[in-house]
């Protein structure tokens, strides 16, 4: 058995993701003139394009630096007729309404030169009824040369139903006819699939975000798949999009970590557990957690994986899959920063949803996908910016919060606690999720050996005592502490 | 006014047209392996791909430069779910079944490396169903950024009708559905097009034949789009389809020449008047001419334009879009060899459809375009192809054929004549489509300025007397006498 090997650089990730339809858009991109675009802003449960565009992006990378950020996720980009592009029609070229290749190459090198990495989305479990072979038997019936490319019922093809009742007579990702399963049980569908991995990464994209990939149900492929993309670049990053405990792709011979959303439910049912939203989501539990249940939950967690899987982790607290951060948490800001603490102290690398950053807020999709907007004065919320952009410094700061090891310390009731360790350095991480102080008292083994300084709270100082291997600290009320050792 | 002007390089030329599915299959191209054509050679009037492609053309390039072609018309090579491939599907791609890009890239370098140009087929006035802007119409309606680029009638579009009766809710060509109009009188769908102009003249293409131009009724666009053509290369050639009498688009600002079917009839009615197929084509009218008659037509033609639109118009028997000029004369070679002869020795290019040389036959579409067959040993006429390598020697070796004047001096019953002068040379051509020999005498002036030769037939020294400017000559049975004087 080979050694699991992950790429470093995630490991030191701070991640944001963006739905570019949605982020912003550039005075740089020159649209034909008949181009017609949404209003910026618009109600996101409204169909159509707002206008977002790549170059927006480069133009707000001094936001996106500023906030800690050195990963981008990137929603599908590739030439799409939905504004969420997961309806790909062309995978080997970047969407004009983005601005094009020439888009990307601008982001990819504005991006880099800034050390920021950027990770696309890449959808290869289904195509779009729109996509060139699909289309094309489409046209030709059986005659067409790309026959077997898809999974076809019956003739002739009924891509758009005239009514509800008539289902795709062809296979098709939940049945929508929208959206016809790739067979990539053909070897010519798998080697293309793998010609699109390939030369995106020679373009020079630092990874996959791989959009449902349990739905290609073949190890084999994937493993193929892995020899594709670190044949390119051992450094890429792949990251399957499964939102339940996924062992199965995670013995370092397929992706090197998964959306995380396994921790997830767990961070909003403590941390938020007083104001928690009503909200069901598939493989997402809500439902107020004690201490000891969520430390449970989180123990397993990590348990599940190599240590080497666990730091590469993208964990995140939502996503344009799900309702925002704030929502969930019944816009309560103090939940939400617990959370974002939360996430910014344990191993794997955070993610940050466009907008949450500034107070964005909204339900399940639509409504989690609006457009950013970009009136700092009147539409952010500063004070929440700027609690982001210290607890990432403060990730980025100590690298024991991103590969020490993770020991659960203390969990009763609404507090918790874990230590950290990384050669030397021990971190200490406490959390009050309660409405008033509490004081824990706290085993720290090797504690002693160091000596812990409160590096969060940045401005109130917290008086906190170790006596050998005890702690003894009140966390104030809804807040979290982060101690930090620096070595004798 | 400016002075007209037209690509000298095309006054020189012998044209080659080209069907590219069917044309030739290369070893060299590597389909993915599932991609499954069907066998070379299948009935013609079946639907599907026999999977000809570029490469195939590079590879078969020894047939074409010994054939004496100089220039190669292509029929569409963009990615289209059509084997004819007018229905567009990409612009900006060649399509993969014929290699892709990469194909397009040998054959330009290796067709230039022999002095042999390339011309493609632009279908600017409707896309495909497939077509991107139009299948985001589809999928997203008015909300699509693209809603001004097709003429919508109303909502949903039913691009995809389920019976006869139903006619697709925007404009399309002919009414036909699977092919949108684009709606030219957007300027962001004229710069589109002017785009795709501009990016394949600049990849090295030489020129653009215009399929149904005239569908674009807007004199500025194509005014427009000769400039945006010469600007990128002067000496680029642009050819319309325009079937019948086209001086509206002929004066210098807009074409340089069309597909000059207007010889095409009466080519056959005087030459093949003895075996004439009934054959019904709109604009070709076919019925036996006497000499009269035709002279009338090829002097009316002539005097339509300028001298410099004459040399360079594309002149030929037949194409992808009627039946084969074997078929059409009935089957008699000598006929053929008539109308290859009066082709070769007028003014304009003349353009031999591919397999034409080795005795292919076959009625109107689909029945003209069947799969080339390339055992030579048992599959080919020699004889035929004999002939036609020396007849476009003939052309090329004598510059008055191709620059010269034109003047009818002879045309009674069976027996045609005309003259041609350029500078000191003269040639003197002589039909006759008897099944005798007919002696002929005729009045050619400033003849005695020169000694006229026999060029043609080669074998067969035909006794002439010229006295004065009185020329005695007797005509084989169906064949053409070529005089042609060397100075002295």
């Amino acid at each position: 058995m080979e050694q699991i090997k992950t790429p470093d650089w995630v490991k030191h990730a701070v991640f944001y993701q963006i739905f570019p339809d949605r982020f912003a858009r550039s005075p740089r991109v020159k649209h034909p003139s008949m181009v017609k675009f949404k209003q910026w802003g618009s109600p996101p449960e409204e169909q159509g394009f707002q206008g977002g565009d790549l170059h927006g992006i480069v133009d707000k990378l001094d936001h996106i630096q500023k906030l800690g950020i050195t990963a981008i996720y990137l929603n599908p980009i590739f030439s799409s007729a939905s504004n969420h592009r997961y309806h790909t029609f062309d995978y080997f070229q970047v969407d004009p309404l983005l601005g094009g290749d020439a888009a990307l190459r601008d982001l990819l090198d504005a991006a880099h030169r800034r050390n920021i990495r950027v990770v696309l989305d890449g959808v290869f479990n289904h195509a779009s009824r729109g996509f060139w072979p699909f289309h094309h038997i489409l046209e030709n019936g059986a005659d067409s040369p790309y026959i077997d490319w898809f999974i076809i019922h019956d003739w002739p093809l009924r891509p758009y139903p005239r009514n509800k009742k008539e289902n795709p007579n062809y296979s098709a990702w939940w049945g929508l006819p929208a959206l016809p399963k790739l067979n990539t049980d053909n070897p010519a569908v798998q080697e293309y699939i793998f010609d699109v991995a390939r030369y995106w990464l020679e373009f020079g994209i630092d990874g996959w975000r791989l959009d449902v990939p349990a739905e290609i149900d073949d190890d084999e492929f994937w493993r193929k798949f892995r020899r594709v993309v670190k044949g390119v670049n051992p450094e890429a990053y792949i990251c399957g999009e499964i939102w339940s405990p996924a062992e199965r792709w995670l013995q370092g011979d397929m992706y090197d970590a998964v959306m995380n959303y396994v921790v997830t439910g767990p961070m909003y049912s403590f941390f938020a557990a007083k104001t928690l939203r009503e909200y069901k989501k598939t493989h997402i539990e809500l439902a107020p957690l004690t201490a000891e249940r969520f430390a449970h939950k989180i123990d397993r967690m990590f348990g599940l994986y190599n240590q080497e899987i666990n730091f590469a982790q993208l964990n995140m607290l939502d996503s344009h899959d799900m309702a925002r951060a704030l929502w969930v948490a019944g816009e309560d800001k103090s939940a939400l920063r617990l959370c974002v603490l939360f996430m910014m102290t344990i191993p794997g690398a955070p993610c940050i949803y466009y907008g949450d950053e500034i107070g964005m807020t909204g339900g399940d999709d639509p409504y989690c996908r609006e457009a950013f907007p970009w009136d700092d004065e009147t539409q952010w919320d500063q004070e929440l910016l700027n609690f982001y952009q210290q607890v990432t410094r403060l990730r980025h700061r100590y690298p024991v919060l991103r590969t020490g090891t993770f020991e659960t310390l203390h969990a009763e009731g609404e507090t918790y606690a874990f230590r950290r360790q990384l050669d030397d350095q021990l971190a200490v991480a406490l959390f009050n999720t309660a409405s008033e102080p509490r004081q824990v008292s706290i085993h720290v083994p090797d504690g002693n050996a160091a000596s812990l300084s409160q590096m969060w709270p940045i401005a109130d100082n917290v008086s906190h005592s170790l006596q050998g291997e005890q702690l003894d600290v009140t966390i104030p009320a809804r807040e979290a502490l982060v101690l930090i050792s620096t070595p004798n």
